[in-house]
């Protein structure tokens, strides 16, 4: 922690110029000096982030008060409350705490992982309430709230989350809270989408969050891809305290993913509810166990690779939501569970500097491996049991093209709004770190006391 | 880590001499050398704490075994059980992880923060549930103990670790569990003298545990102030790694709040527990966007400052849970988590050095923005709620009066109680830590083998 | 974290031999040279743990094709699934984050504790599901899974995660994956035994996973004794930001261990249930309390040892675990969890050199003092509780006899399961460590990215 030379701002000038150093932009910057004097400081982001917030922020207080309320038609016993809320906490806490400390094994891009990650969690919460609650505003002129569509919310939510993976170390704030509200925009148009043109339940095109979320993050990262990621980050690396807490983050995905994959099973039929939570349980536990052993097994040395182990030991559940209405038997989701966390270890083995090399895409979370081939995957199964336990061969084929034109449309919309999104943020006007301020706490965060010699 | 040269104990000298070293007091200390011969190590507590607390704990287990049994009136259904146990194990866990890693930020103070204040919870909760009890013991004999019994007991204990909060790092062990004892003591009598003069209902006069904390522990650091602290103490620092650890601490606070605003309301009635849940989580939602937008224009050179937004993002939640009662509307909730954020930011950005400097009170942890002005504006929004509620201006005048009253007296007590606590903390039988010992685990902890060379 | 100088594996060398190094035991290895040329590297797991791993999982998954199924037999409210769901997900924390971060203080191992314990962990779950399932399936040919049989799944794993607890550091993955298996084996006899001979109900042979687990444990690190622990291991260290690491995760298991006593008591009975969540509270806090006065009586600089006190604080909720079924009022259970406090302190302080130089037994995580002897307390407790509640003679003395029996059966269990497991283990087939690599993380994990100046 001694030497901290790179510190980016001299102690010296008393006055930093705030309002320069986005006069060189980040993205595609030549390196051989296109640039010569490029500011040795992170440009500040307080005319752009602040302003943007309080904005927003207003703005959705505002819809708020003319449109929600909350939810006055409720059983007066209160069962359906007490019975929902651990499950909605589950969730709160893989959205803040789970996500949040997952891509803290970053060595000095903790804060910003955990951080920006609540600040973007919560700016998409709201802006996933008023967005689902539209066509009820549309009809009845208020928009009710209850816990379940705080849970929806949080679910679109993790999608944005999960984009964010693709892109995180290389943007700054301003960019994560656009793409947050775009990609909720993107996936709740999807999902109203599927509904209307294909008629797919909401549990079922909401578990598509993973597809979803991957492929608008592989594709933003590619839009925003720079030169200077070619060559590894500087400061793209983890260290051993900083890798236990991304471990935090990691097993609390993991225990809370049952109720993950359960909380939208109807509470009617509580035996749908047990067979998604043991099924989603058995399958994480196979993928710990497959990820365990492919990991050791791809590795040169024979050793385990903590980072790629703890995203791959989620793949199992990942999969196994995906194709959730399909599963039956505990064998089914066990098997599930097996193949994810081999495609997603072989994945992350063998894709991350493929993608990077051949696709200029640099995916600082893996979310390609952790969460798009898995949910592929789970596509893929649900697609199969579903087409084994129809009875005649019409409604197999008559399932098998709404399945597939699912996915097509998901994957179309997913896309477009990437490339929407990209095009927004290759814009000058948000200040883009430069290469060497990537991955790099300083650049947003203050450190007043910082302890220099503990 | 190397070079701990001030260990405070040297390693040569075999026996440290115990019983000496409180010959000189901490506070009050004049700086120009009246102790020239201050000792190297810190008191030791062996003969303080350890017998306080083995008697203080035999006597809680004779007053148990004489006035407390276990409710047995409870429906066989187990629906009240059932429903009620999730939100008291995330209260629990606000109580013993959230407050307790709150204060890990202190880069040299982790284990005293998380122990001392595991130490103080559960004396105050088994202290708690004795007072709480004196009435029903009066006039049944017994004291019937349920998880009601156990949530309301550790929401007292909040407010004990709230006022630790501002003497942190200052005081040893002996003084934090006397604090605690002390105030839950005053608040429970302040919360039974609301009841007998006021009629304010136990759910209203819990919620004023934030100003009644943040009230006592100001008054108690500016009794135990002492010169040194006015140059910043050598070891009041924060690390990136710690600083994460604090980071945890307060998100696991962030995500239970709704869980401690709506505990209390009674499951009869559940649409109100909806509505505190929802409310408390859209004002905590607001409260991190506007923390994160405040932060960032405070600051001089446009970054966020880590630990002042860990504490502001909570703002929200203080100041809904405070007026819980009167809130109707999300947009009323998410209006007060945006004023509540506003004033935190600003309160911990201006006051604290002013409070240091003209008031000589020095506020480890900033309790009074993130707990004490939140609350006064909670309190000021049921006031204004309560007020616009009311048909005819008899009743809203007399609401006025007592809920002015009820603030007043809230206070009044909370500074008479701090006072006598702060007094009696001044006898030097309890051996303060001197200053250089402040803010060191070093002084009660100790770490045989540690890792000097990792 | 600079000078990695003991890496263990020479960067030059670019073709480590994995197949090698295995050659020179790390059991009872002589210290002066039997082995001169010792590997400065550790043997490769790579074909050993991935194969064993692999056909174990494939099996299980085969195993559960055949035989099991989810229980779909569940009342149509949903009462019993949202009522159970909380307290399964907190007994799902405290085997994996728990026991999973209890013992990162050990400082260069911090992966392999986390990491292999969810790995024995979801091996032993499924296994246990099985082993729980055979009679079932030898009347009616199918196993079925709710969450009832998930959560005791996991209590026998449990009993194997604290076992491990003894050999941590000492032995490999593959070991621990089949200490895992055996004693989950042992314990599932043990209780099959126990309700056929002695019919023991379940709840109250579960809740000896603690007396079982310890001594299996120390048994096993007795047989696996070699000479190099007589002095200090190298790496055998804790430091500060691990010790934090440790915090969170005893903090854990403290938190939820009303939910670990109280999850196995009959729904229909609710008032057992809140007195076993009362109780096993109060007995937690005392404990707690005790611990600290008790951890400071006994250092000779007046300290409190933070390692210790770790454990010792959860000593009362062993203890009342134990005796559950026995405990009537609040101060029983508090009694009990002041003097399991007491015993456990004592024990770590007294009795872990003595065993190391009389026994030979070198205990990592101090299992005798924190499962060992606080759950021996515990069915003291219960047996002198339930005579004193008994009218007669002829039940306190039949009563005596049966509960006498049960100890002395789940002991024999215990020692004998664990000799064969302990006879397994020495076979050099399975690569044991040598002694440099013990208690390092170097050994089983790859860090390609390590941050060497931050």
């Amino acid at each position: 922690m001694t030497g901290d030379v790179d510190n980016g701002w001299h102690p010296l000038s008393r006055a930093p110029p705030f309002e320069q150093g986005a006069t060189c932009s980040g993205w595609k910057r030549s390196v051989q000096g296109s640039c010569p004097m490029a500011p040795q400081y992170a440009p500040s982001l307080r005319s752009r982030l602040a302003p943007l917030l309080l904005f927003l922020q207003i703005g959705f207080v505002v819809i708020f008060a003319f449109c929600i309320e909350i939810e006055s038609n409720i059983k007066a016993d209160g069962t359906t409350f007490s019975s929902f809320y651990p499950e909605f906490q589950d969730v709160n806490a893989m959205v803040i705490l789970g996500f949040g400390f997952l891509c803290t094994f970053l060595v000095r891009y903790g804060y910003s992982a955990t951080g920006f990650n609540l600040l973007v969690a919560v700016m998409a919460i709201q802006w996933a309430i008023i967005l689902r609650g539209m066509e009820s505003w549309y009809y009845r002129g208020k928009i009710r709230v209850d816990l379940r569509s705080l849970v929806v919310a949080e679910m679109c939510t993790a999608s944005a989350l999960i984009s964010i993976g693709a892109v995180l170390g290389k943007t700054n704030p301003v960019h994560l809270v656009l793409i947050g509200l775009l990609e909720v925009s993107g996936f709740v148009l999807n999902e109203w989408l599927l509904q209307v043109l294909l008629k797919v339940p909401t549990e079922n095109s909401i578990m598509l969050l993973h597809v979803f979320g991957a492929f608008f993050g592989l594709t933003l990262t590619w839009i925003l891809f720079r030169e200077g990621s070619l060559q590894p980050f500087e400061k793209e690396k983890f260290d051993r305290q900083t890798g236990l807490f991304s471990m935090l983050g990691s097993l609390f995905l993991w225990m809370f993913w049952p109720s993950f994959n359960s909380v939208l099973v109807d509470n009617d039929f509580p035996w749908r509810k047990l067979g998604a939570v043991c099924s989603t349980y058995l399958a994480l536990a196979v993928s710990a166990v497959t990820a365990s052993a492919m990991s050791m097994l791809s590795s040169p040395r024979g050793k385990l690779n903590p980072i790629r182990m703890q995203s791959c030991i989620l793949a199992g559940g990942v999969a196994v939501g995906v194709s959730m209405s399909a599963v039956r038997q505990p064998w089914e989701a066990m098997t599930i569970g097996f193949t994810a966390a081999v495609v997603s270890t072989a994945g992350s083995q063998c894709l991350k500097t493929h993608m990077l090399l051949a696709f200029e895409c640099h995916d600082t979370c893996a979310v390609l491996s952790t969460h798009g081939l898995p949910g592929l995957l789970g596509w893929l199964a649900h697609l199969l049991l579903q087409i084994k336990a129809c009875d005649d061969h019409t409604t197999a084929i008559r399932f098998a093209v709404f399945h597939i034109c699912t996915l097509l449309l998901t994957i179309a919309v997913s896309l477009s709004m990437a490339v929407l999104t990209g095009f927004l943020l290759k814009w000058n006007l948000w200040r883009p770190p430069q290469d060497k301020k990537c991955f790099d706490d300083q650049a947003f965060w203050e450190f007043p006391h910082l302890a220099v010699n503990k």
